[in-house]
């Protein structure tokens, strides 16, 4: 199977299973941790902040900068198809009971502009507004890229309102391959940033959220054993997340190419309508238009001729490359997409 | 002073206070106050359903409506600017844990096929959506009223999707005034409504959570004593209730024509941008686009004329009729408006 | 009937009546209302504190306190009988997110040591302790008192942890009534206190919460809106408090001579067990062991004989004086229990 | 170092870390991951359930528990001390809106009379009881188990009310190693059990909630994502917890013959004030009176004698054995406290 579903999936290389298999563990819960403390180290130095903390999901990172920077009752400005917004069951406000503030931006890119209108004023009138989030790459959006312009427009929109900003970097270490910047180079302009060590760097699990203020990482740490986030020899994960760190994040490059390939591949079918321009990173976005052949339908097609996509709503399809994808699967998934469309 | 900043500014009248001196009381934490129950009952039968509880404010029969029809963690789809999403404190996130879905709205409208694009597919991973939320006449909208077939519409949706509708009708009788449909008529297509005593009815304070499902107005009462809404000898508010929906409800057509009146004047002075076609109740809602006028100068001048009103964002303004407003103010108002604007 | 089920059944009297059918308004969501503002400026210097913020109920006086004073995730002291735990419906819970830690006191009396035990540590992995609140009179303690010297030893635990306190003080009238002491010497242990105009001092609805932290009272003001307290032209039920304060304070001492004669009257039924030294302040609690009578018969029997009282749970039973409670009528409930019981 | 301090502390062993290092895994997020599916079955099986839920911590399988078992705003039975109360951050207030009540066991132990007492009425003005919480072995009562009689005799009261059981069961297998009933005969008094993998079982992290309603865990699934907690390929850590069930849960009887080993050692130290009776498992909790020692001082003092020990409140003390401590390091940290206390 050719698994485009999303870089979920992705499976531990065998030197990755080594590092978990040989990692040094502690208690975590006790800060013992030797590795889960060297991660914590790499990723703060890495995004150029003072700590880290280590969570098991992309949603428990997100979420605990949200509890964290905010209190109930105030709105968290976010894109409307960001993942806080969709894939967190409403964590926002079901567990920090706060507001979302959904901008629709332009495939998941909000402009300065836009923020600065979403930003109540400050009367007891109007609900106070206590976070921006920016997703970056912007999964929903296409894995489109916040230009560094852009972030620092909405940072000064931010600083001026004195509203603290959280990156939901899931996906931020697709944007320093495309881009060549490095990671600090973005999150310099946030207060809190997550990130994952699954989805393109291919560990089994586990995110983080790091930030410079560290009073902030204390509370985010107890948020962490409130929500169910404390686990104890959690070096073992840790591990394969210092691996991926070190392995992985140079060959996400490979990853674009993939989709580039993949998405003008699509183009030359002409039942596709997709615009291969707005490819970004590793995840393609197109539409099969054709009312005759059912969304479902054309996923289980596929399937049959061994490769896996989502359909996301409408007639939009996503697929997503990754670690475990190589150039010829690429081609065999584009062979396979011709025979089932033409 | 010429109040236009809201209708929820009224005097209750010399009636109503003697209504409210010689009501007959009880406890209504033990349902034993007779005009409380009254109250309740009239509001069941005007609306068509069986069962109504009295609240202390709008917001309260709002979100205990929201608490009664859903779970933390699901989503409620909401026009972008309706009151609940506005001037409710976060209090759907905060108090249900509900994640508000935003619909942009044509003036407050939503459509019929934009709601359905905001239900949530049913799996796994989305999240549910459990209630469907309109505000009619929609304040932020500008006064404007859902036209009965967008409402059949919009229910036809729902319950195809098994969802339930609540009406945020803090303004109802509006809708009712200026359309002369029965609110019954309205009220059918929703599980739950609430409507305001005060606003444009006049009376001091007070809303009614009406639905014909008697279990869920059970919970709501339930509700009321956690968010601290079970007051005790609450007939005194109740009797200006009754005395508001026996007297002021017909009399709102006044307002309507005031509103008009004032829309068709200020299109007159140069300075306005309105479109009095859009007045369809009790607000007015126009822009003075000039730049050398800040809204807190105008806001600010036209109450040295006597004349008080809100600036609502951008260099939009509000004006609201009511109870105490006068043809005669209204002509004073106008000439004030142009004696500050020309 | 003479209705000793609870204070809060209580009928405005006709000075009362028209001190609110004169009542001057405004609208009190813009802070608008005169009679509103008296009232809040009255109980602030009745309390020796700087502001106030009138409510619907002694609930919502309590619940914004602790939510004003807590974070979600917090511990809040209080005493395992106290109405915060048992008639608030879970409020503390639903709404502000913190867990009670409950101290078991005598007949609703915390020592200080139960209280100092009851403060957690310090340290990340215990629960941080963010307030204590005290019930005063204990309601169903029995109408008990704080004495002073007890509250000042938990201030002092407090002070040295850096705990805030708030007093439920929604029959502080009747401790103060009972010990001549002015409400600003209990006020004056507290961060915040809440009073209740309805229950002894015979206001048909409303509370008070009372603070010299100046923007706790503003973000309170602001929480008031989300829990859907912030009413209109509530200066009729201010009026009515305004008249309470003023003339029924006093008063209160005879409700509570007319709860130790019905005491000492019970005292001489066999069938009754009671300790009428215990009875403090104008509530009654007694026994009927008999297990051939239940509860509910007892109760139904004295309601044929035209007394109504509450079953509190096990054998236990509760009657309350209050100011539609004369003399004559204690004699006459005497004598229905004597009726029945004997 | 002789770690003492819990069993949580462990190391996995070198076979444990081959079958993390070798597990078959998948996108468990998909439910694609077969270690993670093979050991919910096998969770399920052991317990005697239809369905079970891998979660990351003790804390989120009961969290979740709470949440899918009750409505914000319900009362959840549980005693004073339990992990629920003491060390999940105030979760069950913060996260599920409810309220504990809480219940003084002996050593944990709760009476069925005392659980049915906390029961409330089902009335208007009660908090509706929503759970009844059972920790079996009981953590801060020093490791005591629940005798199946006290659990049927509160199983009976739950039924009689209606109201669904949960059974934190962090250490569950404790108590089946002691008593040498099957797991399932304690599980099947409970609608939810919740059992930790960490802990004495040894593996790195990870624990399940298992249940015979299967809706229940789906709810809990969509919680677990909610919270925070659903992993990518996390038949890494399903993998040792496999090899715990099958390879460690014999074991256990060895730690108990520890504890009490050392329970009875202690005795003898003049210092020390033990009830050796009282050690039912592997948790060990003494009391050192000597106003002259600190209890900072003698866990530093021992920890320089290589012992590692908790102090846990007032002048008492917590020794805890595992799968790391051998029968010889038993000994040597009884040297160590007749040295340090002697």
């Amino acid at each position: 199977m050719i698994d485009l579903r999303s870089d979920t999936v992705t499976q531990p290389t065998d030197a990755m299973r080594k590092a978990m298999a040989r990692a040094e563990v502690g208690d975590d819960v006790y800060g013992e941790d030797p590795t889960v403390n060297r991660l914590q180290e790499m990723a703060a130095a890495l995004l150029g902040k003072r700590a880290a903390l280590f969570v098991p999901s992309g949603t428990m990172g997100n979420q605990l900068a949200i509890r964290a920077h905010t209190q109930p009752g105030q709105e968290v400005i976010v894109e409307s198809k960001a993942h806080i917004v969709r894939y967190e069951q409403g964590a926002a406000g079901a567990l920090a009971g706060v507001q979302l503030h959904w901008v629709v931006g332009d495939r998941g890119i909000m402009t300065a502009e836009q923020v600065e209108a979403a930003i109540r004023p400050k009367d007891p009138y109007s609900i106070p507004t206590g976070l921006i989030c920016i997703e970056n790459t912007h999964n929903s959006g296409g894995g489109t890229i916040y230009s560094l312009s852009t972030i620092e427009k909405i940072r000064a929109i931010a600083s001026k309102h004195k509203i603290p900003m959280h990156l939901d970097g899931a996906r931020l270490f697709n944007a320093v391959a495309a881009t060549t910047l490095p990671a600090s180079t973005y999150a310099q302009h946030f207060e809190t940033v997550s990130f994952c060590l699954s989805k393109g760097l291919g560990a089994p699990a586990g995110s983080l959220l790091v930030s410079s203020d560290t009073q902030l990482i204390e509370r985010a740490r107890r948020f962490r054993r409130m929500y169910g986030g404390a686990m104890r020899q959690s070096g073992i994960l840790a591990a394969a997340g210092i691996y991926a760190l070190e392995h992985h994040v140079a060959r996400l490059k490979t990853d674009h190419d993939h989709a580039k390939k993949l998405a003008r591949a699509l183009q030359q079918i002409p039942a596709v309508r997709i615009a291969p321009q707005h490819v970004e990173t590793n995840i393609v976005i197109f539409d099969v238009p054709d009312p005759r052949l059912t969304p479902a339908d054309l996923v289980s097609q596929l399937k049959d001729h061994g490769v896996l996509i989502h359909a996301i709503g409408g007639r939009s399809f996503r697929a997503v490359t990754h670690l475990n994808i190589s150039a010829k699967q690429i081609d065999e998934a584009t062979e396979a997409f011709a025979r089932v469309l033409n």
